[in-house]
């Protein structure tokens, strides 16, 4: 891997275009059954295609046997090294929501939970509400006054919120509160730094408020929160790259990620299709794509291989909209594996299938795990697919004399 | 990839033999027409023979989708960390010409150039005047004298020369003269750290006693400066893996670059049959050798795809010459890719070969990018390639106990 420093010195602007279609969660594990993965039993004529005139490989999201999680997944996909640049769980939620963060502002993800009389958790999720009374319950917690501290408190989905904290001299370096088990009380905020030592004593003094106000609300009586953070400091796309990215998704949280990264977002509701229809839209305008799709991911994570198998096709179908579009060089990935079997993400290599005029095709006849590891890319780490892009883009000069 | 530091732990001198066959820009993309790259439509009897016994892979000089410089891409081969041993511009040019550096030169890559009545750049290569013109304007600005420091102008090819001050005290950390485009004024030389405005000071009065001495000689009326270095550290071979290494090269930059490596080095004037009577005749002298091809990638750069496979061929025809010889070790690689239809170095792996009795050998039946894909080698950094071959030379003794 070479540094985002040494790239921001090669890369030029140019006119080529880069499409990057992440199908969240795309790598699986096979059925028993017939052997074969969710890529492998879906019908997948176009991506086949393009995976012969294109180069495959196998690509490993942070590094062989590690699980990421969607932020390090989509960060490394985008060339920016995920151990490096960590964003913490609070930051990615409040940019999930589209949370206008300040320096030094420190988020963490709460919960609303349920806690018995004796004070122990029963339920992590409180019997996971709807938004809509997520929604109230945070206008009341909005309410919370503390000296010193301006105090942001905003639904996410479901039992989730945000909390933001902004004021002086305000550390994220706390423990989590939530104990991610049931049974015990909720750890107090703790400070893992003497510097955070004032924060952690305003969280205790909002958390203790937040359970006055809650008291009658069970089974949101109490709030549980994890991943105290701020915004990381991280080099936008545009001064890495020199491109001119957006990002077409449809969750919060990679609309997110990608606006910390500096792309434009366009906002997509519906699936493949309709995402498609706005990367024709913004075509002319931009020339790095990133086009996310999340039902992929989400059947995976459902246990539902066959679910998985029809979105995969879905995307398959509808890929023609995205070729036609001719761009100079079409990246089709995932940002981790989420294979039916073990419902949930998993550290399985990710297939992927560059196209280019000038990727130097390999023998892979189709797009599948299997086929993707002999492929010409070889196993590469997510990291290098972005420098690959643009050097078939033609947008990287050559390193050193 | 392990740091040098640790190779020189566990190197140790033998009498065992490693000869590595640099063929310039071997890489290359197949021909539309054919489906093949220049080393696949090349018949190479020889090199798929050495492929069958050996082991395969490709190699990314400096990592996947960069396209490196000649420097970097032999310093890889050499077990360099590109990055980390970066050579500056100046210093490369100065190399390139057999310029003798002392410690502490600071060496500027400079350009003839052109501008206009308001001080405008309006050419920054002066109409790439001939080297025979470069020489005599050179001349002129060698005679220029500053207070404290010794001035060396060399020319260099076309518009292009070498500048070096000697002295003491002096620093390279200033940017580039060169604005690297038409329309505005050169670059005042200014210093990016304070300890390098002496420095800077100095090169601003020799720019404008230049433009005083050209100021009749107009295309050539202005100098632009960039890539200001100084020699950089770099333990040699001979202290990093305990070899005697010779360079059997033609070209100034690759000769410059092995002698800075400690590199014995034995020129040579013809093609690689010349080259390889030089091998047998520092045989015995040396236990590794740097064989230089260079007409690979000049006819890469120069679009010529059949004289490209046609140096292949002739590579190939010569191999003998080298098998018989009988090293234990023999490498076979590129310093990087020049497609012939890129006209100019690329960023694609390059095939490498590696044939040694104990190189447990791979499927692979013929030496092309296409085979090479899918060798026991795999996709690997160049920096490994050392080690490699080095190991196979029973040359490192074990890393820990």
């Amino acid at each position: 891997m070479i540094a985002l420093e040494e790239i921001r010195h090669i890369s030029v602007v140019s006119p080529s275009k880069i499409v990057m279609l992440v199908i969240d969660g795309l790598g699986g594990l096979p059925d028993p059954k017939t052997g074969w993965t969710e890529l492998e039993t879906a019908s997948t004529p176009h991506l086949d295609d393009l995976a012969r005139s294109g180069i495959c490989g196998l690509t490993d999201p942070v590094s062989p046997g590690i699980t990421p999680g969607s932020g390090p997944g989509h960060l490394a996909l985008f060339g920016y090294d995920p151990v490096r640049f960590a964003i913490g769980r609070g930051v990615l939620e409040g940019l999930g929501i589209g949370f206008e963060f300040r320096e030094n502002d420190v988020a963490a993800r709460g919960n609303f939970s349920t806690i018995d009389g004796r004070g122990l958790i029963t339920d992590r999720r409180a019997g996971r509400i709807t938004t809509d009374e997520c929604a109230e319950l945070c206008g009341l917690l909005g309410q919370i006054t503390l000296e010193g501290v301006e105090l942001f408190v905003r639904p996410v989905r479901d039992h989730r919120f945000l909390l933001v904290l902004r004021g002086e001299d305000l550390a994220a370096t706390i423990d989590d509160t939530d104990p991610q088990r049931a049974g015990v009380t909720p750890n107090v905020a703790s400070a893992t730094k003497p510097s955070a030592k004032h924060t952690a004593d305003i969280l205790n003094r909002f958390i203790g408020k937040a359970k006055e106000v809650l008291a009658g609300h069970a089974p949101s009586n109490m709030i549980l929160l994890r991943g105290f953070s701020k915004l990381p400091h991280i080099p936008s796309m545009g001064e890495t790259y020199k491109l001119k990215p957006a990002a077409i998704a449809r969750y919060p949280m990679y609309k997110g990620l990608a606006r910390l990264l500096g792309m434009a977002i366009f906002d997509t509701n519906g699936g493949i299709e309709e995402a498609l229809k706005v990367l024709t839209a913004c075509y002319n305008e931009h020339d790095f794509f990133f086009v996310h799709v999340k039902e992929t991911d989400s059947a995976g994570e459902d246990g539902d291989f066959l679910r998985k198998v029809r979105v995969i096709e879905q995307v398959d179908s509808a890929l023609p909209q995205l070729t036609d579009l001719k761009p100079d060089v079409v990246v089709v990935t995932g940002d981790h594996s989420t294979p039916a079997l073990l419902k949930g993400h998993s550290w399985h290599p990710v297939p992927v299938l560059l196209y280019s005029q000038w990727c130097r095709p390999d023998r892979v006849e189709g797009f599948s795990e299997s086929a993707c590891a002999s492929g010409g890319l070889g196993r590469l780490p997510a990291v290098d697919i972005m420098p690959l892009a643009m050097a078939n883009a033609l947008k990287l000069t050559k390193f050193g004399a």
